[in-house]
């Protein structure tokens, strides 16, 4: 009943994540494959699909809001990916996880600078750019 | 010491936030005065004085880090009124808090919905625009 | 193209809250209106119609959850009101906000009791039953 | 002075976690004994031993409590173990896990779900049941 | 069973905090007496009474941590008073409040200093000392 | 045009915590360097140099609240370490992780307990003092 949704969705995952984002849902598969499937139709096909914002600016206040959330590692280095993807530069990044210091301290900033620091190497990048 | 930073940020506060900017220094002077100059200082002085990010984006990424906090509903309620201030539509606010919720989930979103309603009736507007 | 969605939501909605729950959607009509949307589709429509678990779990664990989060007082107070309706008693809802106190300490479960005590002096009742 | 409660919250510790009960206390023994005394007088010998809750909403609500808190992976895996130990099934498991998603969105959400795949595999089950 | 945990709790939680202690406990009677007992026995009646920490050091913690908490102004309010009865001066009560500010940014700790604002106000003070 | 505050800061962090102080920030350098030259500024220049506590408050205050704060564990286990350069004694660690659980409850307060137990184990200790 929701197949658009579901469809919108999974063309937005791939074409923002790619195959991790294919991987995230493969990994719920054998748990809570309903889980994934509303990450999918809620989170992409609903929110990721509406126009307001741009998809640099879904990116960085993705970062943004789980920097702050903190315990969120996962998520956070997935969306740094994703940031990637759609062109935020590493500088840009970084730049919103410092800009979060003041708000939420140095205790989420220094991990998220770390999930950062993670994701970019593994990108085999050199971490400003 | 400090003086530069402490002038820098002030005029950064007041071309961001004006009065309610003051205010806020200004509340915090009989009680805690120290930690209103490095409100100025860090926050302002240091951070929003940096280049790499543009004001409107300053603002989204601290709608969303303050959204995903939760119970900061008065810092909440002063970034929306500064995105105001530097030209962040009534809509992209929203939008903002709407990217949240995948994120954070309802009830912090909610909230920060409320919060977003009072400032923009506070500012004699209309809810969307 | 989601309207079963949205219709089963809102009836299971009207059915868990009545009144409160129109209300709440009501409330974000002019500030946030796809953000109601969202709550009926994907909370009610979705996830609050799914078959696993009965209404009076649903509302214990989104008590304990509630209580848990912290800064989400209308929300619970929202969801104990919820429980009420579906004919889970005083005693079980103050028992769930008693059962979050090794987890989640004192701060947290003292903010939940007096947020039962509220719904329930509302109520016009007596706080135990 | 308070051994009933301690001996009251052994036996409840032992009769819902078993042996990874006493491994947690155990593992306390050696840098904060009292805080194991604790947890087995005013977690166990306490609020497990009260009657209002059944064990199986006792351990629904636990999940959703340490799944909205979030940083508590060890905890929750441990109160997922307790929760099939007492005859949840992993299908109600994931089912909590579900009805988070709309309190405390997908972040918190995902990262409970890998929990009870991480339980669940190692208890050598399928993931649903 | 408990008797001289509640005795010790009651006489400690009396010292402590007076009148305003009696009153968080009677407030709790209506609703959820256990919890009430609990916090007497376990807060005071256990953790309270231990010797490892002084009085001072006890409430500089308790106001840390629950400036890091968030959302817990009730009971922030209720510990700064507690640490003015106990010796604390205003100015170490802020300079903890400032101290937590490198840790978990401005948000928590303006909501701190403004409670602690209150507090002083309520007590006849000047803010600083 | 900070230099005082940076030359400063760098002396109390080495002063603090000695070569892992430096470590951290070394560790920021490629990533996000003026994030570790503000934790250098605002936590130990300007901080940490303030006169109204003493090292041994301000290191039991931390504790506390990156205990209350959870998903911190990094920056705990490097204020333990703090802690114990500055005369802290390993009981009193623990007592202050203790004395949270009343306020925060067990899962914060064992994952604290967790990371006190890795310093003192790879101090070379005992556990109790």
């Amino acid at each position: 009943m929701s197949d658009d949704r579901y469809e919108r969705g999974w063309q937005r995952l791939r074409e923002l994540a790619g195959e991790q984002g294919e991987r995230v849902i493969e990994g719920l598969r054998d748990i809570a494959p309903d889980l994934g499937r509303y990450v999918v139709e809620f989170g992409y096909g609903d929110v990721y699909s509406r126009p307001g914002l741009g998809d640099r600016e879904r990116q960085l206040t993705a970062i943004a809001a789980l920097t702050a959330l903190g315990g969120a590692e996962p998520q956070l280095e997935y969306h740094i990916r994703i940031a990637l993807n759609v062109g935020v530069t590493q500088s840009e990044i970084v730049e919103t996880v410092i800009h979060c210091a003041p708000f939420v301290g140095f205790a989420r900033t220094l991990n998220a600078a770390r999930s950062a620091k993670r994701v970019f190497a593994a990108a085999g990048s050199r971490g400003t750019d």
